[in-house]
């Protein structure tokens, strides 16, 4: 299970704390994520990574729905951006949203922090961990969110599309 | 688009044949595929490469259905075989037939023939050009078909998983 927590920040801000615990930089990713029309709680995404040339097909299930913190994921590599996505319009899927970005990921022991910079949305934080026991990734996550100065006030429940598509009502 | 016609074959007889025009070894590969429940005629497919370790998603749609010899083809590479197969099981997709060959492939000039033993059914020769000539294609595929000494009389025109359909049936 994925779990992870979603908080809107000051992206040089939130940047420093996190270098400033000791959190280690993996890499930077430039991500054009493409959602297609499956409905909620389950989400199908193709992604491709611009700066890497690397590209990922992702099914999620969302297990808590509406407050979108526990995800069971299931994700290939695949060889073509592109392809995957006519291959999934072929059986029918419409293309839902898109989503762009500028990522940092750092790791801290079993915590990765996805610190992006979404166009058209602004910068978030991801504090994400891998496990199967909810309550205790969720302290860990909770811990590393108090260690860098981020509290509930500081949360973004809802999902990077659903941000997406209520920015493309509002034009 | 790729042209492809299958015809019933004797491996041995068919491999010097095929060998003794000169065309090219280029690899044997253990093929697992798994048709998923796609109505006709569209065909979705995950297939392993056992002994390669690699994995592809393909999509096909026939442009000649009841001839099967006209594909309209996506194809990508993914990383994992078992989870390509859970998502598409996830989205709804259910596993249709699965179809276990040894393959030959070789080549001469823009033709490939892929001479394949498949599990329960027997021994068959694909010839295929990649081609948006059709016509073309098929006067190549005819003349190296008569190179080896096969006929219409050889042509099995069903599909793989129709052949192992029947067969499942029958038992």
């Amino acid at each position: 299970m994925e779990i992870e927590v979603k908080f809107r920040v000051d992206f040089e801000r939130v940047k420093r704390a996190i270098e400033s615990i000791g959190a280690r930089f993996v890499r930077e990713e430039m991500q054009e994520d493409v959602y297609l029309s499956v409905p909620l709680p389950e989400l199908l995404r193709v992604r491709r990574v611009d700066n890497l040339n690397r590209s990922f097909l992702t099914y999620k299930r969302i297990a808590d729905p509406g407050r979108n913190e526990e995800f069971d994921e299931i994700e290939v590599e695949v060889s073509d951006f592109e392809k995957t996505l006519q291959i999934l319009k072929r059986l029918g899927f419409k293309e839902d949203v898109r989503v762009r970005k500028k990522r940092l990921v750092y790791r801290l022991d079993r915590v990765t922090f996805e610190l992006s910079e979404v166009e058209g949305l602004g910068a978030f934080l991801d504090i994400e961990v891998i496990s199967d026991d909810v309550d205790e990734a969720k302290r860990k996550i909770w811990e590393m969110a108090g260690r860098i100065g981020l509290s509930e006030d500081d949360v973004e429940p809802r999902l990077y599309q659903e941000l997406i598509k209520e920015l493309e009502k509002r034009k």
